[in-house]
């Protein structure tokens, strides 16, 4: 018998038995979960094209870490009739795609689903503190070579760096997508922390605190990869991780890319 | 009689009548306010360079457009026996300097002051609108020879972009600083905006409103410019501001400089 789409969302809930669901941003945006599933593109998140890529792979579930329309909650009331939900709303409707959120369970899972799959790719898997949350510990670097080696691994066009380039980096906070200001200064405060790694940042927040610890003799270094790509290899690694899960179904991973481009 | 700390704060504030004291921002953040006043030096944040360049200068008051301890309330509570802060702290101290916020105030000066002083430096007064809230009408240009106009006159390193850097620009919503992705996209939602320019964004969100459009046929672009970038001119236009209001005092624009640097 064919699966239904939330049989296939059922079967990779009971992979994380300890995510609570009460307040979780993980639901069904939009489309019927009780069609039989043809297919998943797992994806950073909903851009025009991933829509259009997935229907042309016959997939009819897209599992998306970012929200479909602009606010962490999908909340759609303010949304009624600006033309651009309107034509994503259409153009999803129109492909037959139901769109399910996999954003605090993927980080919930254990070890995390993003960082996990980020660390394969960079080949850190035997960097991760599994003692200290979201922590590596890296070979003795540089801030400078850090990002560079971050930003070649991954193919990212640029990174940008807060801090010292040639201070002394071995303990790194790998706090990738958003945040937040907060968590991220927590992480910087530490005695056991050198650097964060991050996706977006909050300039007049985190980087000043950067700017003062190095100004201030504790150094400290910040390492922005945008949020996509700091995030993207962990909706890469998802597709890998669902494969076993599902075998019947065909499973494509849809690099979203960078929204900006930049002018040097 | 020489005036104090406090009584050039009043004059600037009696400049200002229309601005609630309410709940803002805008307090002194060390020092004493009580102090006959040597001089003054306008900064878009308080770094290390800034204190130590306003000691040597003789000035005793710094007015910051951002906050001096990492969040928008400078609250302090949390940041006790943190080095980064008691290093700063006691910089300020050792230096004998005053730190007033000045954030608030400004941007409800009309017009906005942190806008006119970046139109100024870009030759665009005679483009605001001033009809509508922070709106530019410039002459019909691309979204990339926009980017590069700003990066270009406000010396910038780089600007990243979203949208299509060829689709035409006129109407473009000014939103400096970090105003966050709400208002960014209530601007880019409307018929009368093109573009939006900005210090800081929320690449999930606003990057991916801006995406949306451009793919569902409804072009709109946003310029990144770093939040110092988008904001410095309008505290150097400061110093210019107040000279004639406090024409026997000595007063500086001292440049904090991006803390981003970039790799690419």
């Amino acid at each position: 018998m064919t699966m239904t789409i939330r049989q296939a969302i059922d079967t990779m809930m009971a992979q994380i038995p300890g995510a609570s669901r009460e307040g979780s941003v993980d639901t069904v945006k939009c489309g019927d979960a009780s069609q039989p599933l043809t297919g998943i593109v797992t994806a950073f998140t909903v851009t025009h094209r991933v829509m259009r890529e997935a229907a042309s792979l016959g997939a009819n579930l897209i599992i998306t870490h970012e929200p479909t329309y602009y606010n962490h909650h999908d909340r759609t009331d303010g949304l009624a009739g600006d033309p651009v939900y309107e034509t994503k709303r259409r153009t999803l409707e129109e492909l037959g795609l139901t769109v399910w959120r996999f954003h605090d369970y993927w980080h919930a899972h254990r070890p995390d689903g993003i960082l996990t799959g980020v660390a394969r790719k960079l080949g850190w898997e035997p960097y991760l503190d599994l003692g200290r949350p979201a922590m590596a510990v890296v070979p003795a670097t540089t801030l400078r070579s850090l990002a560079l080696e971050l930003k070649h691994k991954l193919a990212l066009p640029f990174v940008r760096i807060a801090g010292d380039p040639e201070m002394a980096c071995r303990q790194i906070g790998m706090l990738l997508g958003a945040v937040g200001a907060e968590r991220q200064i927590d992480y910087l405060r530490r005695d056991d922390v050198d650097a964060v790694v991050c996706g977006e940042t909050a300039e007049w927040q985190t980087c000043e605190y950067v700017r003062d610890a190095c100004a201030g003799g504790r150094p400290r270094g910040l390492v922005v990869l945008g949020h996509c790509g700091s995030e993207d290899e962990g909706m890469r690694y998802l597709a890998d991780w669902l494969r076993p899960l599902l075998p019947a179904v065909p499973i494509a991973h849809i690099s979203s890319g960078d929204p900006l481009t930049l002018l040097a």
